[in-house]
């Protein structure tokens, strides 16, 4: 058994990232994302031993569990390495490049120990990508970015095609660290970056403050999705493993289909 | 001595921050913001002790300290009460209305319970702003929030029109709980909105990592800013203590003959 550890281990320091992302996708047929907004850490472990089967990505904020340490992050981090799915840490960095650097490695969280990916504003310049890319030489595994192209949200100042092209320019520039978008509409023909849309619900259509919600297919269709990125449609579920089946399903069905996989 | 203390507490409390930080700077004649980008909050307490009389504002970064915690926190609240300065909460939250409320409010940070400010990319929309408004209610002191309205790394892609104008009309919507900008240039005449201007330094003219600075004077001349954020000139020097002084002289003397307080 140790042997087996260290073979998964190895097998994970060594894929590219990107590799690792598509390969998981399609031995998985799976293009889910659990975006699991929950304050306790302890329930997202919980949660990941159940569905992370279903999942190749599971999208979580750190800083607002209750109960992080670096140790509860490390059994998150084996639980993704056991059942094979990427640790999002969804911190939309949104600063300059001095300042990110050091929220990725150091703190409370050292971000970069454990997260495969994280979420990026392009806001502040590309520089931002630059010493994030620079920071993560000091890991010892793979490590990449999405960056936030476009938001679901009401009213996002991102719906502008200045914008957009703006953080194109910054993805085909870092293209080593920068692997997909969060978007919500297909930015390049290209199969490079992989598309991950958020807010996708199979009935709801908002909530209260500004989110606003697509369905699978709208989402992979319309909007040319590769990663569906699912929250509380499975979260607020009755049967969570239940609902995490059917999504991946109906979603990685789709995807085939249109993507001819 | 309690008594003094529940009135200075109560003073806190029972000011708007809006009129709490406009009395600060007239009181302790200081526009100057240190910016504190250490990792080590034990450091930056000893730093506020010792400088916290030269300053109107302590800017930190909570998820880069290695030695967080609440208690720990709460200390440096105590010095921002008893030297008389505002504690801002650099986060620059850039995500939807839901997530910002929670990353606000819970998790290691608990970033409501001693930040007087937060800084906020109006990028996601005005939904960010309602919704951290709406968390701040559950404190029993009054808070508020800087919007980024331009940064002054290189290529940032909030330097352009529409986005500013963004930014004015959500200052506007929710300016009980907009307090100002951080900015590069004067965004209204208004004396009702704070500007506080980052990347100040005497000497310098940059960094590896996109970050650009201008002089004092440059700062609250050419781009009509209140409040003048320094941070590694202070940080890097010999003498912080002395820097400070000389930066807060600087600044509030500009300040003074510009504004003719």
């Amino acid at each position: 058994l140790p042997t087996l550890k260290i073979e998964i281990e190895d097998k994970n320091i060594s894929i590219p990232i990107r590799q690792r992302f598509q390969t998981i996708i399609k031995e998985k047929k799976s293009n889910l994302c659990l975006s699991a907004d929950l304050t306790s850490l302890d329930e997202i472990i919980e949660l990941s031993n159940l569905i992370g089967k279903n999942i190749c990505m599971l999208k979580i904020h750190c800083d607002i569990l209750t109960d992080f340490s670096m140790d509860k992050i490390q059994e998150l981090k084996d639980v993704s390495r056991r059942l094979n799915f990427l640790l999002l840490e969804d911190r939309k960095f949104a600063d300059i490049g001095n300042t990110v650097a050091l929220q990725y490695t150091k703190g409370l969280f050292q971000i970069a120990e454990w997260a495969d990916l994280v979420t990026v504003h392009v806001l502040p310049g590309e520089g931002i990508v630059q010493a994030l890319e620079q920071a993560a030489q000091t890991i010892n595994e793979s490590r990449g970015c999405l960056l936030i192209a476009q938001m679901s949200s009401k009213g996002a100042l991102t719906n502008n095609e200045d914008y957009v092209n703006g953080v194109i320019k910054c993805a085909e520039k870092y293209s080593d660290f920068v692997i997909g978008f969060i978007s919500q509409s297909r930015l390049t023909t290209s199969d490079k970056y992989l598309h991950c849309t958020p807010g996708v619900h199979l009935t709801n259509t908002g909530d209260q403050l500004g989110q606003q919600y697509v369905t699978p297919r709208q989402a992979i269709d319309g909007r040319g999705a590769d990663i569906v990125i699912v929250g509380r449609a499975i979260l607020d579920s009755i049967n969570r493993v239940k609902t995490a089946e059917a999504y991946q399903q109906e979603c990685y069905q789709v995807y085939e289909e249109l993507r001819k996989i």
